[in-house]
């Protein structure tokens, strides 16, 4: 393998072969071939782009760079979704344990929070107790005897594709709509997936954020969950304000408990019984839309998929009670209230400036290696295009200090806009298969 | 300094500040920044380029990372030549001394062959004793006594583009024509020239293969050299075939004598006389082609160019006498000559494969830290265009053994074609200022 001749062909913009790009990520997770010549290639990917060809080959090789869930000759069909990350986003939480109450497996293997947005580990680990940190046997197991697991990244998964994300990361190299899509599938499909649904997140909050972009990004990977065997659809959600009222995570956790309950946001329900539903079906446990909606509002109104959520939390550490009892969640020692200033139509909720006045109170990451507090977060009880008059309640803000509280709140003022007219995206913007 | 956020500009097609671009390349020599950082920037300016701004920084900063020929206030005009690359190209041994010889400095830093091209240092070291590995002092105090030094790149001069080549080198980083003439400017801004004549080959066996790319490149490095107050004019001329009739390094060294004492093949004295009769213009010594060009005639039907070389050659180390007794100069053992099959019209004489042939030969390296045989290669005495009967000759082959002279012989039968018409390129295409 000639790796300057293989950079030198994807820059002219020829395709590599298949072989070549197996070669190519052997030697690199192994060392063989040195991180200057990655970073390059990188580049030059993200010039020229890859074939469906290429992308397979990419996705496959780092597939295999690790070890994957083995489930043996299981015949549950197992179903995942995956979002590219929003503010508010909980639907993980909702919809995990009502597919597992289904006849499908969830075993969901989770990130963290990422530049603006929350990630599902952090809002697990605000429920004391639950360890997201299972090995991949332990991870089968619990899916075998429960019908759903909740962890995050192991050291065994995808290795090459931790070790070129963390190139990626310092050499302008991330924004990729084939890296990324190889990067997401290749995790994806060492869950041993039946099925798999893609929340596309659209919007100014989004990490892509025009809708061309989306599809092609969809697109990409449903093609590559094509090639292997897995079953994939994605719908487009609108990400141009946040999902549901609570952003922060505990104040998640209670909003998804809510859910659960039959009492969440109408906008998160929307879409999480939209990706339910989409599961149901790729799982193949449901051949119609209604009934897989009718099946799944079952498992609320009888209270199957709340007590999941709570047998789900024992069996990862966590205290069970939780489901009813929130005080045993951590709260903050500061809430204050934002009011309108004038009567007037809410214009926009931006979820960047949103998200990142959470990280400002602590509930966020502004660098790797910085501790959350799960406690600190926002309740915005407004949406784009709702009247609001003067005094009405904007946002409640949960903050650990007055002054972090005072600095959220001149945030929010300043980014939730009120005037005479609003134009928010639809909810559900598209579907993609 | 960001360079991460540096990159991701580049990439997304937009330029660097002068002060970062000053900034890096000085971290860049220093260790400071990574390779894998530096070669996906490298890509990013192969795919988008570099404004005139980031180009005369970039230069600017790879000048400055090391240290240049100082000439103090010695007032005699230094003005050099460059070429890309070529085939029997041995212009440099001709018109060195012939400017020399009228008022001009020459101190002319030289590479060595790169892939099927010679290079003058290989050349020059075909004459017994000639030593190219000078001080930049020992440079200067020759140039102050004799006018005139040919000598190798040395580790002080643009250290920045040394360790940035051999990273371009194996990163599919090279070809592109702000980084080559970057690269290429640095070093030749590094002389203290008042002027430069570029000699950009075109055609097949160029390195640079379009027409319309030789003038971008001719253009990129003339606006590197106004913006460095160094005046800069370029020749397009052809290298669809090899230039004079001997290629290889001591058969080019005979050849170039010759052309000093007035007998050189038609198109060697016609490229070498354009070349030198710019350098006298943008050296300021002249300002009349045709003054410039009668007084070159002079330095050859004189005999003082001869001389002049005579003395360079004793200046560095070799036998003078070289210039009167080519049995000096080391001679290969086998001759071999290759006649035409039939009649017909030389169509071409492809430099590429010549070039190789000459490889193959020993003559030139495959590896870089391949020995060149100075004695063998090849005299090609017809022209595409030229008529020419069975049984003429073609090629005399200069080799070590009659295996080798086989081998080149059927190689050189295989690519000078026979047939109806030629369509050769004109000598000197065009001229760039």
């Amino acid at each position: 393998m000639n790796v300057p001749r293989l950079i030198e062909r994807k820059r002219d913009g020829k395709p590599l072969d298949p072989a070549d790009w197996r070669e190519l990520i052997t030697a690199y997770v192994g060392d063989q071939v040195p991180d200057y010549q990655m970073s390059a290639l990188a580049m030059a990917v993200v010039w020229r782009g890859l074939e469906p060809a290429e992308l397979a080959a990419l996705t496959e090789a780092m597939l295999h760079s690790g070890s994957a869930l083995d489930f043996g000759d299981w015949p549950v069909p197992r179903v995942d979704k995956h979002s590219i990350g929003g503010v508010g986003d909980k639907t993980s939480l909702l919809l995990a344990p009502m597919v597992a109450c289904c006849g499908a497996a969830v075993p969901m293997i989770s990130g963290r929070g990422l530049g603006h947005t929350g990630g599902t580990l952090d809002k697990l680990e605000a429920i004391p107790g639950f360890n997201v940190r299972l090995s991949l046997d332990q991870a089968v197991d619990q899916v075998k005897q429960l019908g759903v697991v909740m962890l995050g990244q192991t050291p065994e998964i995808c290795p090459a594709d931790r070790k070129l994300y963390a190139l990626r990361d310092v050499t302008g190299t991330v924004e990729s709509i084939p890296l990324i899509s190889a990067s997401i599938m290749s995790k994806k499909l060492a869950e041993g997936l039946k099925g798999l649904v893609l929340d596309i997140k659209t919007g100014s909050g989004a990490f892509i954020t025009g809708p061309a972009d989306s599809v092609v990004l969809a697109r990409t990977m449903i093609g590559i969950g094509a090639a292997h065997g897995c079953r994939t659809v994605a719908l487009l959600t609108a990400m141009d304000r946040p999902l549901g009222i609570a952003s922060g995570n505990a104040l998640e956790v209670v909003e998804s408990l809510e859910g659960l309950k039959g009492r969440g946001p109408a906008d998160l329900m929307e879409v999480t019984m939209a990706l339910a539903v989409e599961m149901l079906l790729v799982a193949g446990v449901e051949s119609d839309a209604g009934a897989a909606l009718r099946r799944l509002e079952e498992t609320i109104s009888s209270g199957r998929a709340l007590e999941m959520f709570a047998r789900l939390v024992e069996a990862q550490g966590g205290n069970p009670r939780v489901v009813e009892d929130y005080d045993l969640l951590p709260r903050a020692p500061v809430v204050r209230e934002l009011k309108a200033g004038r009567d007037g139509v809410v214009e926009e909720i931006p979820p960047r400036p949103v998200g990142h006045a959470i990280i400002a109170l602590g509930g966020g990451r502004a660098r790797t290696d910085d501790v959350i507090d799960p406690a600190v977060g926002l309740e915005i009880p407004v949406k784009p295009g709702d009247r609001v008059r003067r005094g009405d309640l904007l946002a409640r803000i949960h903050a650990r200090t007055q002054a972090d509280a005072e600095t959220a709140s001149r945030t929010l003022a300043e980014v939730i806009l009120l005037g005479d007219r609003a134009d928010p995206l639809p909810l559900i913007l598209g579907r993609e298969q």
